[in-house]
């Protein structure tokens, strides 16, 4: 092409590009050039502001190491990582959510009806469940992951003072899906705000809040896994979610509890929580894998 | 926003931002925020795309650094660097084209009609011109910042054998705009295509290359300075330019020269080129800047 213009440049890429092998990559750059060449002519964007944007990216970069990566901050702050977890949620089954940066392979095994707490501070909070198929039908044995912030608001990696794999755990439901255990209530956060994700939250007068949210992954054969987070209908940060994270479903009330005498059986806690705790009850529902019975 | 969907996300984006004080930073972010979310829903990128982007980026940043920055180069390639060059060129004026990495401020002023070659390897090729405005008059004393590939292929910087600022000199034209110099015909070259832009090149079977081209920027009071650069009619690759450069207002022909008394006779070289030497012929033309008389 030897007179490209503003015109001619999406079917110039497309045309550069048309013999590549792979089919669904030409689907997902061309629709990706077409949408960047779109914005940058519908705002007829300048050489300043397109400075900037490299420079915010070159930043990016430069903050970015094993621990923490600005790109997946801005996905999450520009709603695709939200976008892209929601499109491949299920119907029926328990809506997808951030899985997030701080979810560790290999957490210990908590027995069914266990305790996270283990006497540490925070307001005691019992979680009872069951996880189900989108009918209802009980998924036997279904394996929980569960991780949250500690009581004082800081994931088990970011805080020196607590024990490796604090307020991480796989538990095993039993064989109606029921699940129960106590644990606190954990607590909102704010993303990593001092790069350029911070800079652009703050120009646009935004929360780096996340509202307190129970992260979990439940996996069962024959279902498709559901990677979540369920969020305190009580939260001040719900309607501002920095991330986007919460949906309807999602949304779970905590309510006070007064009677230890109304938890299951198999409680741990049941006889030494006494009468001041929280109880929030869950649902999960999981859709069964595409060509399975 | 409690329930956010694929179909409020970016309304919910937008009203997390209503507050934002500045109206540009509202309209630029808003545009990419629903150009972005567009294409994740147009195409339902997977969770193992969105990985592989992430995975880009961050590849992206671990390869940048001050002599290369990795970030610019997608922008090249995807056409984005090319777009903010076409959309602000002036309209009547020489089209705008790639600044690139090579430029460098403060190089050596070349006598007009001096000698950029200085006996060194490479075809000879004089380049004469004229600046103008856009109906044809002559823009006096006109400013030229010219760099080019010496006639090895490389750039000054990129050849620990060339002389520092090597091809690269600025010129004063004369009161009528006219200059004229000596070179080498600058040679084609590809594009660093050993970090993740050169995997995306390599997967969609695009070319690396970027055709011969002359770089120029040209500066001048009361007119909008143009940065652009000039490429010979029979370059192989003028069809596939990687960065989307070409423009048909600036594609000039290379003639072949044999009679050196048609050169003009503040040409330093004229005696000494004998009579195998290319020459070109540019007409370089300024906008008025808003405002100015």
């Amino acid at each position: 092409m030897r007179n490209v213009s503003p015109e001619t440049i999406t079917d110039t890429f497309i045309a550069y590009a048309a013999e590549a092998d792979d089919a669904r990559l030409r689907e997902v750059m061309f629709s990706l050039a077409r949408h960047m060449h779109a914005f940058v002519k519908e705002v007829r964007l300048t050489h300043a502001e397109w400075h900037a944007g490299l420079a915010a990216l070159t930043a990016a970069g430069e903050i970015t190491n094993e621990a923490r990566n600005e790109f997946t901050l801005f996905s999450d702050i520009f709603g695709i990582s939200a976008l892209v977890d929601m499109l491949h949620s299920s119907p029926g089954a328990t809506s997808s959510s951030n899985l997030g940066p701080f979810h560790r392979p290999g957490a210990p095994e908590l027995p069914n009806g266990g305790d996270l707490r283990k006497g540490q501070e925070g307001e005691p909070l019992v979680v009872v469940g069951q996880v189900t198929d989108t009918v209802g039908k009980p998924v036997p044995h279904a394996l929980l992951d569960l991780w949250q912030t500690a009581g004082n608001g800081l994931y088990a990696v970011q805080d020196p003072e607590q024990p490796e794999m604090n307020y991480h755990a796989q538990l095993r439901c039993d064989a109606e899906g029921k699940f129960c255990f106590t644990t606190v209530k954990p607590l909102p956060y704010t993303l990593p705000y001092d790069g350029p994700a911070g800079v652009m939250l703050r120009a646009l007068k935004r929360d780096a809040w996340r509202p307190s949210h129970l992260h979990l992954i439940v996996q069962a054969p024959g279902h498709v896994p559901v990677v979540s987070e369920i969020f305190p209908t009580d939260d001040e940060h719900l309607d501002r979610d920095a991330v986007f994270g919460v949906r309807a479903d999602l949304l779970m009330e905590y309510r006070q509890g007064t009677d230890p005498t109304t938890l299951p059986a198999i409680l741990a806690e049941r006889d030494s929580l006494g009468a001041d705790f929280w109880r929030v009850d869950l649902h999960l529902r999981m859709a069964p894998l595409p060509g399975s019975a």
